[in-house]
C-alpha cells in the first residue's frame, strides 16, 4: 500500500491517507470504489429477493444470487468491465457466472443500471453519514459544549469589525457555534434520511417491470424497503437529483460553520491577541527557519479544506441538470461527491482535536479586556442616559468618547464634569451604576444562554451525561 | 423613470425592468432599497411598541414613533446617511427628529443596527417569497400539471444519452417536473418560514436590553412575535447565517430544475426533433438576417438566467463566515441576494408563459417514435427471453441488434429465424407479444403515474380544481 | 431619477448609485443599455461605411446612416423591440426608418445580430477599461507606491500564520502589492486590447458577405479596423468566447489582490494591533448603539464586493460553451459582465480613498515589534550558529526558545550561558552581532527592494514624477 | 497496488487509475507526493550548489547534499514528519542525517520552507505541462486539424439555437475548435513559462540571506536560474499567487473548449441527427437493460470532468488571498491543483480517442441538410433583394417564409409569383441565382478558411507534415 500512497495523485489518497490510516479505513469501507460495489451487490440481491417474494422467480434463484454476491471482487468486475465497457453489465456478468442456468435470468431482472447505482449511492452516503460524518460532527459538538460550559462565565471582550465592542463570555462565543453546528447536524441527518433509491427502469416509467408485475410501483417500494429506503416521487432513468443536492448543501453549509470557527480561533491566536492556544507537541517544529514559531496550522488546514470543497457545490447544481430521460454528463462528476464527505470529516476531526485540548491564556483575555475597559461603557452609558430622559444620548456619548480619546481621561469622569449630563446621571439605578463601574458585568445573558443552549443541544442530540 | 432605466448599470434595472414593468413594481415593493427601509421602520416600530408593552417606555412614545415611521422617506434617510456614514443611525435620526423629546430616547432603544437590518431582511425575503416567488412557482407548477394531464397518454420515445431508449409519455416526462418542482416549492416554503429575526444587541448576549428588562430573551421573542418571526437560537451581532443559506439553496436548487426543464424543451425544439414549439407571435423576428428562424429564445433566456444566478450561491457560503461577534464583510454581498430572488421569479414567469401556450407537433412525435420502433423492442425482448428461461438473454439480444443494424431487418423477424431462440419465444404471454408487436404500448405506468403525481401535487399545493 | 434609485432592484443601481453619482455617470456612459446601443450604432455605421468604401453601396447611403445613428434613442428601440421581439432588428428598423429608400437596404447589410452585438461589446469593454477600470487601478497603484515609498524604512514585525515572524518594513509590505497590482494592471490591459469583433455572418463562414464581396475576411478586417479592433481568428455566429473569458479572469484576479490588501489592512486595524487607521470623519457614526466604535467598514466593503463578484467567473466559463454555431444561453448572463467591471472599479476607488489618507500608529508598530523582539532573533541566531559550524543549529535554537518561553529570559543571554554554544557565538561577525542585538536591523533588502519596485512600476505604468 | 486502487477514496486514484495505468504512471512521475518531494530535493540541491558557487559554503558540502538527495525516500520523510509535524523540516533532517557534520549546516541554509515548496511547485507544474498537458492537447489539436482538413468541404447545415440556419462545412465547424484550442495551447504555454520560484526567505525580504550574501536578490536569480526559473517580482513568505492563478485559468478555460466540443459532438449523435458516430467496440455494452443502445458516453465523460474541475477555479481565487506575510490557509487547497491538471489531460486524451476514429454518417448529413433546404435560402434571398434595391427585404422574406410554412411550397416559387418581388429578382446575378437554387453552395469561405486555419496552426504549433 505504501508505494501506492506516495504515487497517488489526489492528496486525499496520498498525503492525507498516510497521515490518517484509521480514518481512511473508514472511508474505504463506505466511500471507495470497492464499497460502492458492495452496495451495488446489496441492491442486486434485494431485487432478486423481491422478485422471489413476488413469485416472479424461484426462491432458490435469490439464494444463489445472495451467495454469489459475497464472492464477487472489484478486480474481477474491473476485468469484465474492461471487456464490456459497462460497469453494471460487468457486475451482472460476474454474478451470473456464479449461478445456475436457472437463476441466471433473474439477476438484474427488469432493472436498469441507474436503478442499482443510484440506490447504492443513497445507501453508501447514508452509511457514511451514520458511521463517519455524524460521529465526527458529534465529537466536535460535544467538545464545543464542554468548552462552552467550562468557560460560560469567562469574560471576553466582544469584537465586531475586529474592533473591541462590548463584553461577551468566551463560553457564549462557543455556545453560538454549539447552536449553529447543532442545527447543521440535524440538517445533515434530515437530508441523509431523505436520500432515495429507485427501481423504475430505463426511463422511470416501470416499463420493464410492468410486463411481469401487477404493480411495479408497489414492487419498487417493497424492494427498497428491504434496504431501508423510500423511492423517489418520480424518476427518469435516474433518481431526482434534488435529494443529493440537499444533502450536499447540508454538508457544505456545515463546512462553512467549521471554517468560521477555525477563522475565529485562528485570529484569537494572533500574537497580539493570544487568548487561546493550540496544544503544541514539544517535538513539533513551527517553521523550518524560525525555530520560535507556534503556528495555528491545524486551524489553517480546516479553512483550507473548506476552500477546496465548498466550491464543489457548483458541480452538484450543474449535475441537477440531465437531459430528457437522462444524459450521462454526471458520470465522472457525481463520483467525486465522496470527496466532499471525506473532506468534511477530516476537517471536523481536526477541529475536535484542537478544541478538546484548547488552552486559554487568561492573562491575555484580561489584558485585552482591560484595553477596552475605558471605552466600552459607551453603550450602557448612552442607554442609561437615554432611559434617564436625555433626548440625544447617542450623540452626547459619541462626543464624550472623542473627548476621552483626545484627553485620555475615563468616560465616567468626564460625565460627571459635564454640567448638562450630570442631572441624568443622578437618575441611574444602582445596578446601572454597577455596570458602568465594572464593565465586566455588562455581559447580559451570556452565561445563562450558554447553559441553556448547551443543555438544549445535549438533549436534542443524545449527549446528556457526556 | 425611463431615462433611469436606460442609464442603469444592471440589466435587472435596465433592460429587464423596461420589459416587465408590472413585475418590477412587485420587486420594488419587496426587494428595493425603499422596501428594505419600510421593513426596517416596521421593526423599529415593533421594538418601541414592545418596550411600551413591557412598561419600559410610555405608550405615547410608541404611538409617536409609529406615526413618524409613516413619514420617513428613503431620500431623507440617504441625506442623513451622507452625513453620519451609518445607515441605521440615519434612520433613527430621521425618526427621532419627528417625535417629542420624551419619545426620542426610546427610538431604537437597546437595539443594535443588525437587530433591525437582519430582522427586516427576514421580513422582506418572506414577503417576497409569499408575494412573488411562490405565485410564480405555483403558476409554473399548475401549467406543468395541466400539460402533464393533457398529454398523460401521448406516447413519446424516451431519450437517454440523447439516444432513443424505450417509450414514455410526454405527460409523464412533464410529471417528473411536476414532482421535482412541487418538492422545491415546499423546500422554498420551509426555508422562508424558517427565516429568523433577532433583538439580541451588539454581540448577541442581550447586554443592553438586560439593563432594563428582566428577561431580554423573552422580550426578543415577544417583539419578533409581533412581526410573525421567531428569534435565532443564538446570535452574535447578526442572525446565524444558516437560515438565509438554506433559503438561498432552496432558490438555487429550484433554479436548476427550471434550467433542466428549459434545456429539455429547447432540445425538443431542435429542427430534427421538433416535437414541441414555443408560441410565435406573427410580428416576431427570429433573426436579424435569417428571416425564417424560429428560435427557442425564451428557453435559452431561462437557462442563461440560471447560469448567471446559480454561481452566486458561492457568495452565500462565503457570507456564512463572519469573524468573532461579526465582521462586516457581508455588507455589500448580502445586499445582492435580492437579485437571485428576482432572477428566479423572472425565469419562472418566462417558463410559465411558454408552457401555458406550448404546442405539440404530434406528427413529429410519431415520426421520431417510428424511427425507434424497430430497435426499441430490444429491452422487452431481452426480458421476455430471460423470463422464458434463456440463460444469457441480454447478450443474445445485443447480437440480434447488431444483426438488425447490419441487415436492416426487424428484430422480431430475426428472432423467429434463430433456431436457438424460437423455443423461448414460444413461451411469451399474449400481453408480452402485444408489447413486442406494438411497442407504443411499452410505456409501463407512465399514464397512471402521471395522474397520480398530478393529483398528489394539486392536493399538496392547494391547486385542486384549477 | 431619485425615485428610480430607491425603487431599483440591484444595489448597484440603488444604494451604490445614490452614493456615487459621478462614478455612475461614467458607468452609464460605457456600461448601460444606452451605452451598449451607442456602440451597436457605431458598428452599424462602420459597416455601411465599409460597404461604401468597397463599392458595394453608394457613399450617400453611408452618410445617411451615420446621420440617422445620431438620432436613434433607446426608448425608441425598446418600443420597436416590444413589437419585433428582436433587439437588433429593432435597431435596424429604427435606422431604416430615418433613411431614404435607396439607403435602406444597406443598413446591416450581410451582417447578423451577433456581428453587431459582439463587436459592440468589445468596444464598450475596451472603452470602460480605458476610461474607468484603468484610471481606478492606476489611482490605487499610485497611492500604494506613495505609501510604500513613504514607509519604505518603517520597521514592522512580519506576520506569518498571524504570528510574529521576522521583521519587514511597512513600505515593503505595500511594495508587494505595488508589484502584484502592477502586474494585474498589465494583465487587464493585455486582455482588453485582445478583445475582438466579428463580421462573419450567421454561422461565421462569411456566407452572406461572400455573395457581394470578393474577400469577405479582408472586408471584416477593414471594417473592424475602422473601429480599432481585430477580428477573431475564427467565429461561429459569435466571437470565440475566450477573449472575454481572459478579460474577466484579469478582472477577477485583480479583485483578489484588492481583497487581500483589504484583509491585511483590516486586520492591522484590529484593536489589539492598531498599526494603521482609516481616516474617520468627525461626523461619522461607528455603531448605532456603541458610540465609541471606529470600524474599518470601507475595507470590509471591498472584501464584500469581492465575495459578490468573484464567483461570477463561473458564469463566464459556462458561457464559453455554446452549441454548434451558437445557442443563445448566454443571452442574459453575458449582460451581467458589466456588473463585474463596475464592482472592481467601485472596490478600487474605495480602497484608494483609504490608502491615500492612511494614517500609521507608529507607537503601536513599535509596541508590537517590541513584543516580538525577544524571540525574533531565533532565526538569525540559528543561521549564524549554523554558519559558524554548529551541526544542529535549528534544534539547538528551538530548545533555547522553549527555555526562553519558560524562564522569560532573553535568548542571547541564554546563549552565552550555554557552554556548548558559546564557542560558536564567538565566531559571529560584528554585523551579525549587530543584528542579533538590534533585531530592527534584521530587515534584509526590504527598503532597497521597496524603492526598486516602486521605481520599476512608476516607469512601467507612466507614473513617473507623480 | 491493486488493492490500493479499489480502496482509494478519490475516483482519480481508484476507478480512473485502474482504467489508465499508463497515464497514471505519468501523473505519478510529475504530480504525486513522491514527485513533489523529488522537486523539493532538487531545489535544496540547487540552493546549496548556489551557496558553494557564491563561496558561502565549501563545494564538498554541495556534492554531499546532491548525493544525499538521491537517497531520500518519501516514506522516510513521512516518518520524520510524523515526529516533527513539519514537512520541510522533515526533509531537511533526512538530508542532514546523510551528510557530514561539516556539510550539515548548509542544508536549507537561509531558506524558508515556502522557498522550497513554491519553487518545487513551479517546477512540477511546468514539467507536467511539458510532459503531460501539452502532449495531450497537441494530440487533440492534431486530430482536430486532420478531421477539419478531411471534411473541409463537407456541407453541413449550420445550427443556431438548435435550429437550422445557413450552411457551413463540417470541416469549418472543426476548424473553429482548431483555432480555439490552438489559442488555449499557447495560453497554457505562456502561463506555464511564467510560473515563478522564490528564495526570499521567511517574509520575502531576504532577511536571512542578506546576513551572508552581498546581494541576496541576485543570489536568488542565480539559484533559480539553475532550475530554469525566474523569481517573482516580489514575495511575502510565498510567491505571488497570480502566476498560479493565471496558469489555472489557462487550464480551466481550455477545459471549457473541450466541454463545448464534447457537447457539440454529443448532440450531433442524437438519434434524430446522427451525423457522426463514436467508434463502438463490438464487445461493448451500451446499456445494462437496453441491448440496442450506442451511447456517446466518452463525450459525456468529458463534459462531466469539466463540471467537476471547472468550479475549482473558485478555490484558486480564494487562495490568492493570504494574510500579511502569509497565512497557511492554502495548505490543503493548493495541493489539489494537481487534480485539475490531471482532469484536463484525462479529458483531452478521451476526446482525442474519439476524434481520431470519428465516423461521419454522410447520408444523415445530407438528409438533415435537405430538410433545411427549402427555407435556408431565406437569408441570401433577403440580401439579394436588398442589394437589388428592395427597401424592406427582410420583412418581405419573413412574410414569404410564413407563407411557405403555411402552404408547403418552395420559397423561390413563391417569389416568382409575387408581382412586387419579381422585378427585383430579375436583377439577381447568375452567381446569386446559383446559390438560391443550390443552397449547398451558400457556404461562404468555409472551405478556404478551414485550410487557412489548419495551415496556420500546424505552423504555429510545429505540427507541419503530421
Amino acid at each position: 500500500m505504501e508505494d501506492g500512497v506516495w504515487s497517488s495523485l489526489s492528496p486525499l489518497d496520498g498525503r492525507y491517507r498516510a497521515a490518517n490510516p484509521a480514518l481512511w479505513e473508514k472511508f474505504s469501507a463506505y466511500l471507495s470504489e470497492e464499497a460502492y460495489l458492495r452496495y451495488q451487490l446489496e441492491v442486486e440481491v434485494a431485487l432478486v429477493e423481491g422478485l422471489a417474494a413476488a413469485g416472479v422467480c424461484p426462491p432458490e434463484a435469490a439464494a444463489e444470487v445472495r451467495a454469489a454476491a459475497r464472492e464477487v471482487t472489484p478486480a474481477e468486475v474491473a476485468a469484465e468491465e474492461e471487456r464490456t465497457r459497462h460497469n453494471i453489465r460487468a457486475l451482472v456478468n460476474c454474478l451470473q457466472r456464479r449461478v445456475s442456468e436457472e437463476a441466471r435470468p433473474w439477476v438484474h431482472f427488469t432493472a436498469t443500471s441507474a436503478d442499482i447505482m443510484d440506490t447504492a449511492n443513497a445507501l453508501r452516503l447514508r452509511a457514511a453519514t451514520r458511521e463517519a460524518v455524524q460521529p465526527a460532527l458529534l465529537r466536535l459538538e460535544l467538545a464545543l459544549i464542554r468548552l462552552a460550559e467550562r468557560e460560560a462565565l469567562t469574560v471576553q471582550i466582544g469584537r465586531t469589525h475586529g474592533q473591541h465592542a462590548v463584553p461577551v463570555t468566551f463560553g457564549y462565543a462557543c455556545a453560538v457555534y454549539v447552536d449553529r453546528l447543532g442545527q447543521r447536524i440535524q440538517a445533515v441527518e434530515t437530508a441523509a434520511r431523505n436520500l432515495r433509491g429507485k427501481l423504475a427502469g430505463a426511463v422511470g416509467a416501470y416499463n420493464a417491470a410492468s410486463l411481469f408485475l401487477p404493480d411495479a410501483r408497489r414492487f419498487e417500494e417493497e424492494v427498497l424497503g428491504r434496504l431501508g429506503l423510500e423511492p423517489a416521487g418520480a424518476a427518469t432513468q435516474i433518481v431526482e437529483p434534488e435529494f443529493v443536492a440537499d444533502y450536499l448543501h447540508a454538508l457544505v453549509s456545515t463546512f462553512s460553520v467549521l471554517a468560521n470557527l477555525a477563522d475565529d480561533f485562528r485570529h484569537l491566536q494572533r500574537s497580539e491577541i493570544a487568548e487561546i492556544g493550540e496544544y503544541f507537541d514539544p517535538e513539533q517544529v513551527g517553521s523550518s527557519t524560525m525555530p520560535h514559531k507556534r503556528n495555528p496550522w491545524n486551524l489553517e488546514h480546516v479553512k483550507s479544506l473548506y476552500k477546496e470543497f465548498m466550491p464543489r457545490i457548483v458541480t452538484v447544481y450543474l449535475d441537477q441538470i440531465s437531459e430528457h430521460q437522462r444524459d450521462l454528463t454526471n458520470s465522472a462528476s457525481s463520483r467525486f461527491t465522496v470527496e466532499v464527505v471525506a473532506g468534511l470529516v477530516l476537517a471536523a476531526e481536526r477541529l475536535s482535536g484542537i478544541i478538546e485540548r484548547l488552552g486559554l491564556h487568561r492573562e491575555h483575555l484580561e489584558r485585552n479586556f482591560a484595553q477596552a475597559r475605558g471605552s466600552l461603557v459607551a453603550e450602557p452609558l448612552y442607554l442609561c442616559l437615554a432611559a434617564a430622559g436625555h433626548p440625544d444620548a447617542h450623540e452626547a456619548v459619541r462626543r464624550l468618547t472623542l473627548e476621552a480619546d483626545r484627553t485620555g481621561r475615563p468616560l465616567l469622569l468626564l460625565l460627571e464634569e459635564h454640567a448638562e449630563l450630570a442631572p441624568y446621571a443622578a437618575r441611574f439605578t444602582p445596578q446601572q451604576k454597577a455596570v458602568l463601574e465594572r464593565p465586566e458585568e455588562y455581559v447580559g445573558l451570556a452565561g445563562r444562554r450558554t447553559f441553556e443552549l448547551c443543555n438544549a443541544w445535549r438533549a436534542a442530540l443524545g449527549l446528556e451525561g457526556k
